[in-house]
């Protein structure tokens, strides 16, 4: 991977900074046991997360809309019949979400304080502005970086908009995290370079098949590695 | 007001540059009579309120916690009676506000593409992502601007921060908007300027009492005003 170019190092935060999706997992368990009397927890599972992706168009990422997802496939899956109080049960387990602590991953600090030295350090992320915004002053990671942007979404054409407002060409950008779909895909496609750093677990809707070969992208098992990985850079500098 | 150092013209939108607030009440209202038979429509908005009020600092602003609000509210004013064919109402009632059109105020497009020729336009408004990011795309305004701003509140430190990111001054930073609250008085606070355009109902948690007397406030009573008053700015230029 040529990084001789690289002016912005751009984090995903969400499993890639911090734990985010065990809370969802959680959550869903939790759910899961509460409806126990209407339908198996895998079945159950399945509704719910035919009824986030048929609502991401509206609701976008973040717990406000898991929150409303649930009600509904409780409603539905119980044919109206789910007592009220399962309903303020689901409304208590998401406004529960909303106040975890942020659990960062283990060398999120120190990789930040290092590479901001010699780099424009951005925070790239979807979801709710609410919760993320939360969750970043609990992080206390908000004064590394240069700039932070929470997306609706992170296709093609939301990254070449980032790299605009960046002001910087495409092969000056490098995209990490988690998420193969929305963090590496679409910045390779548009000329940028991705950095995979794998999180144990992968909300189903987020995954894809197959392996990624291309020649701006990399694979690393921590956050830890991309210390040694962008040291290299300066000592190539002239 | 002195304004021969405004370089750049921020816009709040909801109830600056297209109809919201109209949105919420109509489905107040709606909400009033699906709830008639547990308490009378004044109170229940009282208490919708005040559930509203409470959950802020959680939710934030914006349409997915007015649902999750609503819902709340009947649960707890049905003392859990309310059957779940009415709660499955208020979230198609939510997702029907999400669906609505944009309507553009009256001389919104005019006065965008006039004042950009001279400053740097940006949209600085409070909401939700998904919500803002769909209305601006359905307004066809985003054009017109230099930067979009989605704040998830609009207090001092949140303009003192926009002001930064802007690398302009306070005294060249001037803010239009329909809520002396959240538009006009924080900004007037860090050294800005303020410029009220009253739309005709502001929700009751953006009223404030008293008059705004200020040298950096002036008061108009639609948008179009705004391209006299800032033509007279370059004849004065030298």
């Amino acid at each position: 991977m040529d990084k001789d170019h690289i002016k912005v190092i751009a984090f995903d935060a969400d499993d890639t900074l911090w734990d985010n999706e065990p809370f969802f997992r959680e959550t869903e368990n939790r759910f899961c046991e509460l409806m126990s009397d209407y339908l198996p927890a895998h079945t159950l599972e399945r509704e719910l997360l035919q009824t986030e992706i048929t609502n991401i168009e509206l609701y976008g990422y973040g717990i406000k809309g898991f929150i409303l997802s649930m009600i509904e496939t409780a409603l539905r899956v119980s044919d109206h019949t789910i007592p009220s109080s399962a309903l303020n049960k689901i409304i208590a387990l998401g406004k529960e979400m909303m106040q975890k602590p942020v659990q960062l991953l283990n060398g999120a600090e120190e990789v930040l304080s290092e590479l901001k030295k010699n780099y424009r350090l951005v925070m790239a992320t979807k979801g709710d502005l609410v919760d993320q915004h939360r969750k970043l002053h609990k992080s206390g990671l908000g004064r590394h970086f240069h700039h932070i942007e929470i997306m609706t979404d992170k296709k093609e054409n939301d990254y070449a908009r980032l790299i605009g407002r960046l002001d910087i060409q495409p092969d000056e950008f490098v995209m990490i995290g988690n998420s193969l779909k929305s963090d590496i895909l679409p910045v390779l496609t548009v000329g940028g370079f991705g950095i995979h750093v794998p999180y144990h677990t992968t909300w189903i809707h987020e995954r894809i098949e197959g392996e990624v070969k291309h020649q701006n992208f990399q694979r690393l098992e921590s956050l830890e590695e991309l210390i040694p990985l962008f040291r290299l850079k300066r000592d190539t500098w002239p």
